[in-house]
């Protein structure tokens, strides 16, 4: 097929990070490394590695050591001799401390993420100056972008294309945009962003089998930034599959076979210990453009695959 | 949403034709009958009950009765008071012997739909006006569009517009094409068609997560008949999920909730006796545009698991 996006594109793995979600973080240290080695082998660009939060909000008994990224943890699987595939980590506006970041020439990161919904973008601009004065790259994830309304969104794109930020994303966090929403929402993102040298993202669910076909679309209209995870780990019907994106991408410079055994050897076993991925439940919600909390508790049900109609009858409530 | 595709659109059904290819059309008749039942109740606009294959090329004893679709078989399921969905019928060119065929005002059936490959197009343009003229809706699939060059693919178009078929539908039996394919396949058919009167249909397969989109591609750029199964059920990767589809088209006139409710009671059941759906290699016969067929036979060994790395090495050399 004919390439219609930019040959700029970059690739983040965020298996760990977004599949983090489904475990609490709980993912083994040989696990988190061979994701790692596959991501340098497939010439992936970034891996998100987790969560960067503070133990003053979470405590560390609770979750895996993936939701807060110490240094030395980064360091035990990664190696001191990174080389190709780039770090990334992911922070929550309100449950990090961003004064505890090393400056980057201490760290082996190299972009931190802030992810903040729409009433904290003037908060997450002002860490973004204080990460991006540390010498970070950046990026800064608009949750939930199918809620919002036009004046909110404008407003919060005028902001951010002052800011310092080098990648802003669009988030379908409840996999409720199709592609004409996505072709719509890159236009609009870049028009704001575009002049100011800020490049786009995309970050895009599962639950109505839309994660592929609009990470696409955003590819195609100009959006240089795609996350993707493996077998499409990540929470509730999952992301964007990084096989499937690689494999559009189809270029020289990705390699897709260490993906493939990547998920044979550690991903899919996790199959028969989690579970993630498409679900009816995901895709109601999905259609209701609501938060997948309800089909993640309904799937833990042990009878709820008899009781697809009731939650049917059910979520139309919310 | 905006709704930007035709309001004419007609549904069809096909869970138990296309699932029949997975099952050998081993349906038992209660299961068929609810499934008519659910589709009358979300008011689908027909339901596709299995092919027309004659016993002169296949064993009744070999197939489930919906691979051969007797009319007294579909009389017993259906029953004599049929009203709201209508039903059609597949036949293989070459497999099926039409002079079997009643007139239409001596059959319960309402469409036969005609499966070719490029080849039989002139065989199945003869058959379609024969079949007309017993006063049946008709449709022809040309199958595989994804391999076609494109001067064979604008020869068949030319004879197909000046047949009297009713519908031309394009099948992506492979699940190899992304959205702008479809796009520009679309505008390809309809340019050929649109004078003659002829209406255009979209048959995807989910190979690479692209079914769904691809459906409301075709009909966001005037397609008007559209295929879904419950649950995706179907050859392979299986088909455009009926649910996500009454879901785009969100309509007044379609209901979901039988088919949710049909998909609890009878579906979900079956996916413990037989296999069908996203697996990375469909994904792969995808991408390389082959036949499923290797997939298949790949996923019959209990060990498939293990072997997907194999299989990636063995797919390329097709």
């Amino acid at each position: 097929m004919e390439k219609d996006y930019n040959e700029e594109v970059k690739v983040i793995d965020c298996t760990i990070r977004d599949g983090g979600l489904v475990n609490n973080f709980y993912f083994k240290d040989e696990l988190v490394k061979n994701v790692y080695s596959s991501c340098r082998e497939a010439k992936i660009d970034y891996m998100e590695i987790g969560y960067k939060a503070s133990e003053e909000y979470f405590s560390y008994k609770e979750f895996g050591k993936w939701k807060f990224c110490k240094e030395e943890d980064i360091r035990n699987v990664v190696g001191e001799s990174k080389s190709g595939t780039k770090l990334s980590i992911m922070a929550d506006v309100g449950r990090t401390n961003f004064n505890e970041l090393l400056p980057k020439n201490k760290s082996i990161i190299d972009m931190i993420r802030v992810a903040a919904y729409i009433h904290q973008i003037e908060e997450a601009c002002e860490i973004i100056k204080n990460i991006s004065d540390k010498g970070y790259e950046t990026s800064l994830n608009l949750m939930a972008v199918s809620l919002l309304k036009e004046r909110e969104l404008n407003n919060a794109l005028e902001k951010i294309s002052k800011s310092k930020v080098n990648v802003v994303y669009i988030v379908d966090s409840f996999g409720a945009l199709y592609t004409d929403d996505i072709k719509d929402l890159t236009n609009k993102y870049l028009k704001y962003i575009k002049s100011s040298g800020i490049k786009l993202g995309i970050h895009a669910h599962n639950n109505r089998q839309m994660a592929y076909a609009n990470s696409i679309e955003a590819l195609k209209n100009g959006a240089t930034f795609v996350d993707a995870t493996m077998y499409g780990l990540g929470r509730g019907a999952g992301n964007c599959y990084m096989e499937l994106m690689l494999g559009y991408l189809n270029s020289q410079k990705y390699s897709i076979r260490p993906v493939i055994q990547c998920i044979q050897d550690n991903i899919l076993p996790l199959k028969e210990k989690i579970k993630w991925g498409q679900d009816i439940s995901y895709m109601l919600t999905g259609q209701y453009n609501i938060h997948p909390k309800c089909a993640i508790d309904f799937l833990k049900d042990e009878n709820h695959v008899k009781k697809y109609l009731e939650f049917f009858d059910g979520v139309k409530k919310y």
